[in-house]
């Protein structure tokens, strides 16, 4: 018979390119799995991959630990029995966590309503009411298995041509949405961050595009992707830029989503908070309509397994969260444990609860961590000739630029490779470290980058192979 | 600004639809909320609804129980910290198996392999080995969120064109192939399954239906969805009806879909046992591409809310399998608990050791009620005037034949539903019992069935709930 062949497959899938588990990273794992069979492997001069290519904190080598409290009510929630049969184990508020929960699903081993467990979307409503000052409401919040669940699910809804319907996407991307785009026929309207600005958002740019768009008689975007904050930027927007972007998406009836889930990586939360959009919208009083994303993979949680999030729909009419209601039962419903963890992350403990004194110390060793780790990792990133880095106020990454000589560029060219993805190979050839190229999340024409996590053991040993390694490259191909 | 609506949604989400939790699951769930807010309501009927609409043992109400060895080994790779804080908890077996998956896996709160933990797909391979007696690979299977996630992948891969490429579906078939065609624009091409002859496959009428097709100059369908043992029938197929099928699939060059998922729910397993596709592909020495689907969430051990399962891909190229990859990795990975629950539902307890007893205790008990409940379900149905029920082998449910009257009928259509829908509305109102119309998962023109589960408490209590209302309602419309 004849074999199915990649040709024969649904041309849409045939596009999707997702560069965070590409080409790189699985020469990676292919390295990983040398230096497990043979630690004191002679061909790699290096002993351990290091995997900055993907936000998971919690990754061997990486072992950003988990918070307690989460683990101990999963467990909890896992085996019931342990309540009886280690007592002395559990504080006293995770115990009345995990009562309270039961006692609303029973097993977790049961399906729950496809939208999530009722309790649970009432407590992430409760969430973002203290968080904004404003209203939220469980009939509008569906739990999902991470953010990127449901960033898939709307973006299918929302592509009704396709081949034509277009939605704006911001360049440099998280390269989930030219992924998901690609799948559903979406076309992606790419707008530029400015560098320049601190990787800034211009309300006023993404208006002139659509300016562009109009006068040539072409369809007009359905959709506005904001990523705040950034991925792979590491940006935050201001109120103004917020307000801008909130107008703009009145002015041209796009919808906006929100792609939050970095919220609550903030290395200068006095200086630099996050504002939601939810927040913004309502404020505005304008009728625009958002749906926002939150996950438990991010922020100080990196509980990425366990497949959790949410997103809360607003100004969104019933009819057509009913339509999302319909879709996300055909796959029955969120992981329970992913749920479980949606609970934590709304509803940590509180001053006078038993957990709360190693909770605090655990989120505030992680946050500050991370704060420290990034700046020292601009700071030296920025002292290189050829490398320029913009600081980061929140998120999980840095994008440095890198400078690559005619050389170097007709080398990669002669590779069949692009320029950034050349270096980023060569770079995990010398020292084990994966980053992702620029070229995967978008980088304007003749400019390089590369994308690489914050999360890393050792950040002097670690950011010193990166300088190395641009060092050596640079004299490998050097300028003409 | 304008608001979206279901109109301006894509078309093909439009379409979907998914009867399991469609308006009666949605009817028995606001029936649930009254009963909750106030137990001595007095409005209804019944002090209990029963959701005998979907395979979802572990639910409230149904309660069966989950399997210890799994929860315990969920419980420590949730929180290391019990193996040294209670280890009197746990049996060697558990900590062994906990330690061995935390070796390979660290932390389950890190993205795994998007494919799956390599070690567990290892273990998956060694229990399809073992079970058929023919080698499986490794890189050949992904771990997935439930079946349903794997479904939904392939037929979305094997779309190549929208609005022409066609699925053979049975007739009954689970609805998530309808919607997931729906979805991704395939045509489903229904074949019947014969109730005459227990629910059973004839290879040589869907032979019969592919010459009709390419007689008529049509392009025939890629693939054939068979579902064994079957949902809704409860069927089971023979080995010669499996070698036929696999004798057709090579002759239509049709990729065979299989979805396995209740392999385990055998009740009478020494007079009809499971053979898989995959063992008839393999020894038919036919180069028929198979994907076979397995899960968690059926089976003894019913864990559906961790969403885990399995496929694994037969004759399959490897760039196609590389497609597969690349989807996946775009989803980041399946939830870990998922996977953790996948390799205790291919490497249970072995004899020797320490939970063996308790493994064998539960299984044992849990297969036990089944097979009875099923056999006193049908006999009770099958006593009844105008129900006819065929007896059940394999999986979850019965899908008895009602004869509706004329009158019935009329007062359907004057209620603006189908005939089953109607009857099934009727009874969750009368009795609090949630089952799915025959409409949602297809009949013969004029038939009307629905599916029920053999998941209940007091099965003597529960069937004779069915049986009265069937008679109650014979006796409203009666016949002419």
């Amino acid at each position: 018979m004849s074999k199915l062949t990649v040709d024969s497959l649904n041309p849409a899938v045939r596009n999707v390119q997702y560069a965070v588990r590409g080409e790189l990273a699985i020469k990676a794992e292919e390295y990983r799995v040398k230096l497990q069979k043979n630690l004191a492997n002679r061909e790699l001069p290096f002993s351990q991959v290091i995997s900055s290519n993907i936000g998971n904190p919690q990754q061997k080598g990486l072992n950003q630990p988990p918070l307690t409290f989460v683990r101990q009510v999963a467990a909890l929630m896992e085996y019931r029995q342990l309540k009886n049969l280690a007592p002395h184990v559990f504080p006293r508020d995770v115990i009345a966590r995990a009562d309270e929960l039961w006692e609303e699903i029973g097993s977790i081993g049961a399906y729950s309503h496809s939208q999530g467990v009722p309790l649970i979307r009432k407590h992430v409503a409760e969430f973002i009411q203290e968080r904004d000052g404003h209203p939220a409401y469980p009939e509008h919040i569906f739990l999902t298995g991470g953010a990127s669940a449901g960033v898939s699910l709307l973006i299918s809804l929302l592509i009704s041509e396709p081949g034509k319907t277009g939605i704006l996407i911001p360049i440099p991307q998280y390269p989930l949405y030219t992924a998901t785009l690609a799948q559903y026929s979406g076309v992606p309207v790419p707008y530029y961050l400015d560098e320049t600005k601190g990787w800034s958002t211009s309300a006023n740019e993404i208006r002139s595009l659509l300016e562009t768009i109009r006068q040539e008689g072409k369809t007009l975007p359905r959709a506005l992707v904001i990523i705040n904050p950034g991925n792979p930027t590491g940006a935050l927007l201001d109120r103004p830029t917020q307000d801008a972007i909130v107008e703009l998406c009145d002015d041209y009836n796009l919808v906006l989503l929100a792609d939050e889930v970095y919220q609550s990586n903030l290395h200068h939360p006095d200086t630099h908070p996050f504002t939601s959009f939810k927040k913004v919208v309502v404020e505005s009083r304008r009728d625009v309509q958002l749906v926002s994303f939150h996950s438990i993979s991010k922020g100080v949680f990196g509980e990425c397994g366990r497949r959790g999030g949410y997103f809360e729909c607003t100004n969104i009419g019933e009819e057509v969260i009913a339509m999302m209601y319909k879709m996300v039962s055909v796959g029955l419903c969120p992981p329970l444990q992913g749920q479980i963890g949606v609970d934590c992350l709304v509803r940590p403990p509180k001053q006078g609860d038993e957990s709360y004194a190693l909770w605090k110390k655990e989120t505030d060793t992680t946050h500050k961590v991370l704060a420290q780790r990034t700046s020292q990792m601009v700071e030296a990133l920025n002292a290189v000739e050829g490398v320029n880095c913009v600081d980061s106020p929140g998120a999980l990454y840095l994008y440095p630029k890198i400078e690559l000589s005619s050389k170097a560029i007709a080398a990669a060219k002669a590779a069949g490779k692009e320029p950034d993805a050349f270096y980023a190979l060569a770079l995990l050839d010398a020292t084990g470290i994966c980053v992702v190229p620029g070229s995967g999340f978008g980088q304007k024409e003749g400019e390089f980058h590369y994308r690489l996590t914050c999360l890393c053991p050792g950040v002097g040993e670690y950011v010193g192979k990166l300088v190395n390694f641009h060092q050596e490259f640079s004299k490998k191909y050097p300028k003409a």
